[in-house]
């Protein structure tokens, strides 16, 4: 059975643990009960009793589609609130190989102590200096740890911007293409791993046990299945594969929903010179990719390799919120620069949705032009440097808010939105209220029923419906995120009458207990519950699911909308 | 009957309103009732919808002792909560000469407006343009002023700090020595006055009304024996006067609760370098002033005029918790480099308090060391400017710990603690937890009956009794902050039978109209009632009366105590 290893970052102790109460749980609501359980809600985030999670799906080490997230936990710096953050890449399906459920990572080593890679192998935890890479932007880093472990490096690891102990850190995990291009990307995780000193974690890539489906021929059955609904939904059979997640822009500036200008517009003149289709069209006319996997197993596709002008690689999980944050937020109108700022944030580890936020801040207290893509590229390069500027655009929107006297903060419990405005996108609106993670897409996605009609058509212009769209959809998705699924399986899911029922025949085949489709509601709902329990002991109330009042002041061009739910409707959203 | 001025700095329009539903409210208990009624209590501390009210007490502009000081009320950019700062100088005293109850700022100009200058006359209000003082020191500034306008000058004015909209912002007032030394320091009352784009109010020295006493008779006896109260008491009567707040240094050291080295220590071993007896005997080798008042009226003259090693003029003002804050907190030992930051703070106008504590934070992050005045000034320096550092060392405890990494962090709802350790101080520890206002000593001095011995004898390293002496000192308090009295001349009332009746026959005489002890009493409770609702509406529960963790956690030497008072138990300190 796969164990939890359980690392003391400051006496260098650790233990590999059966998973006990912990037991069948898996991704999100594994780290969510973990941390819900043992991390004191009242401790300061980056202080030694905060903990840091690293879990497989319950279907991690699986060949299931698109099974292969993996999830992060802790109590977040960013939100001061319980934070899962998941990602792509190799981790999530070689920690099974390595007999591993989960890595939590405890107290913190005293001041001044160095910083460590660990060295995960079969029953071993080995601390090395990290001193040789301490200060390197995450692809040089990785490369030196390519150079020294090999081609079948997966790694776990923070740049400059987790070493400092920013608030927009991530943990960059190797890709399948030997890149460290894949974040847990929001909540600040990686300056959490930054506290407790650790640079990078190490699983061996000599130790790859044989995982396989308890039950063989069920999980053959379902696994088909599965991939039939994927490859039959127009959107994840066609649409993310065709132009990645960019394909959003033009859309979601048609319905006058994407936030422009620090929130000001609804829609932006320049959409199409930052659109998927164009993004496409560079790819193709300089030697790019236009369809990669962010993780084995994956058959949607979304990801891509982005070339500079020469041809040469210059990023790749180039996300639409990447694009919208920094290309119509921030009002960057050369896709080159929004590519290279996507670059300097997967260099730094930095969240590109609060870093492109945070460019926004700036240029509305007027520390640099509006889209100004060389300026932003000079003040992103000071993070992780002792430079206090560096300080300020690390530490996300609210922060530079208060640095640049800035009261325009589209942000939630901490976190600052992405690519949608909750003003004319309600359904995902009351996700950004009430999620426990703060404003994040990710935990509900009512953009799916209210601009794309897939699962359903609710108007995202009024209140009516969508706060029960938003609770049913983060019930789903804290099942989708606890499996270890890829949230776009969901687009299929919804619009397929055996969706998640055959969601749950993989997890039964594959496990070999018992898994219905009310078990996997039930797995969702119970995460749902530690993190609203952790939140709640950690002193958030209904007030803290207020969006800052100007989405209620301000009516969004070009339809007029403003946000009119109040708290009390909204704690409908709350399982 | 005085009036209401209230001024929309957007359109420069303005009223003189009458009192109405504000009659018979007078300091604290007036702004604290005027924001909770109008201030729509979620909104940014810095947007339009946020106001700044400016009052004088009950009995602002009597001849009552120690009656003369002024409040300053809003939502508070530092702690997002409801704030009253308040502050000696002429203003208290010279409002009602022009017919005056109570200033209030509304709405802001719109981007880029210049600075103005309020000039208030009778019935009349002008806005000047501010530009050839902006930018400028408070005290080159205010000489300006003093230029322009004469030696009858009475200003209340933003220094840098408040004008680039810092959270430690202070308003300075002039004193009745021609300089800006008076603060309203705590909170960040600055950065709204900044935000709404005003650099200075100046009150018509032109003007000055009669102002007497409704029953001269009577007034004339209750302030005699007010003088007499004052006068008998030994801290009113000898202690205050002989060596200023300062004498606490020695006192609160040799009890063990003098917070060192940023709340590690209890005691440090340079008191005697930094305590009131040193400061004395500079001054007086200097040919300073060991005794001034801070506004006209008062007898307990605490004050003092502290001259630099050439024996010119350096500051005043010069309190415990300014020499606490940076030479026990931040270990600075050179009393000459505490002084010249007090003045720093005075020109940049910044509260001293919040600026120790963030130089203790800058310490413990490793950006300058302990103890090092010079390395602090530089820093100080600064801030008002673009410079990043000064955004970030203007912005208090809180901001600075997120910038350097520092997760020690001894604040309550964002404002950190004054001069006395929580866990030695149980009866102040109350206070700075349960206090709408934050941490603040201010709010309720339980020091008073902790360690001083005055008005009764609590264990201030156990909690029994605690809770009850805080809510009533917070009651007195807040009636004491409403009538504009100087908050020391508690330490006579609690030792005398007839303090309070003393008080309530002032108010009655001056006034004319009724009011008993009682009266008294439930002005007190009304006003933290209107700043208890405020909060909660803001979104402040009982969670946010939480100590930071490390205050539970770690026991502070020599005594080896910690806190150990539940949330739960702490709101027996409310009303």
């Amino acid at each position: 059975m796969p164990k939890i290893l359980r690392i003391n970052t400051r006496t260098k102790e650790y233990t590999f643990e059966d998973a006990g109460n912990y037991a069948n749980l898996g991704g999100r609501a594994l780290t969510s009960r973990i941390i819900n359980t043992e991390v004191p809600a009242d401790c300061h985030p980056l202080s030694a009793e905060n903990k840091l999670v690293i879990a497989t799906g319950l279907l991690g080490g699986s060949t299931a589609a698109n099974s292969g997230r993996v999830s992060v936990g802790t109590k977040s710096p960013l939100t001061k609130g319980i934070k899962e953050s998941n990602s792509g890449g190799l981790f999530a399906h070689k920690m099974p190989k390595m007999d591993l459920l989960a890595i939590i990572l405890e107290d913190k080593p005293e001041e001044g102590a160095p910083f460590s890679t660990l060295f995960i192998s079969d029953g071993k935890v080995t601390f090395k200096d990290a001193t040789p890479i301490v200060g390197m932007d995450n692809y040089p880093a990785h490369d030196k740890l390519l150079a020294e472990y090999g081609d079948k490096l997966v790694a776990a690891m923070i740049g400059p911007a987790g070493e400092t102990l920013r608030l927009t850190a991530t943990i960059q995990f190797t890709d399948p293409y030997k890149r460290p291009a894949r974040s847990a990307g929001r909540g600040g995780t990686g300056a959490v791993m930054g506290s407790k000193k650790i640079k990078a974690i190490i699983l061996d890539p000599a130790v790859s046990n044989k995982v396989g489906a308890v039950d063989v021929e069920a999980f053959k059955t379902a696994r088909k299945t599965w991939v039939e609904i994927l490859q039959g939904h127009p959107v994840t059979g066609q649409g993310l594969p065709g132009f990645g997640t960019s394909i959003l822009v033009n859309v979601v500036n048609e319905a006058g929903a994407l936030p422009g200008k620090n929130f000001r517009l609804g829609q932006v003149d320049h959409a199409a010179d930052i659109s998927g289709e164009k993004i496409a069209e560079v790819i193709n006319a300089r030697g790019g990719k236009t369809t990669e996997g962010c993780h084995a197993g994956c058959i949607i596709q979304c990801s891509q390799q982005y070339n500079d002008a020469k041809g040469e690689y210059l990023t790749s999980g180039f996300e639409y919120e990447t694009v919208w944050a920094l290309g119509a937020n921030a009002m960057i109108k050369d896709i080159d620069d929004i590519a290279a700022i996507d670059r300097i944030c997967d260099e730094k580890g930095m969240d590109t949705i609060e870093v492109g936020n945070t460019l926004a801040i700036a240029m509305d207290g007027g520390i640099i032009p509006w889209g100004d893509g060389k300026a932003s590229i000079e003040l992103l390069s000071k993070v992780g440097t002792k430079d206090p500027m560096g300080m300020i655009m690390g530490n996300g929107v609210d922060f530079a808010g208060g640095a640049f006297g800035v009261d325009r903060l589209p942000t939630v419990k901490g976190q600052s939105m992405p690519a949608y405005d909750p003003r004319a996108v309600k359904g995902v609106g009351v996700t950004y209220a009430t999620s426990a993670m703060g404003a994040d897409h990710t935990a509900g996605y009512g953009v799916a029923q209210n601009i794309l009609k897939v699962g359903g058509d609710i108007d995202g212009h009024k209140k009516e419906g969508n706060v029960e769209l938003s609770k049913n959809l983060q019930v789903a998705t804290a099942a989708i995120d606890s499996m270890g699924f890829c949230l776009f399986v969901a687009f299929a899911v919804l619009d397929a009458p055996n969706g998640v029922q055959a969601m749950a025949d993989l997890v039964q085949a594959y496990t070999g207990k018992p898994f219905s489709a009310d078990d996997l509601v039930n797995l969702g709902i119970n995460c749902l519950k530690d993190e609203q329990a952790f939140n709640e002991r950690a002193g958030f109330t209904k007030m803290d699911d207020k969006l800052p009042r100007f989405f209620e002041t301000d009516p969004l061009p070009p339809h007029g909308v403003v946000w009119d739910l109040d708290v009390d409707e909204l704690q409908g959203a709350k399982v």
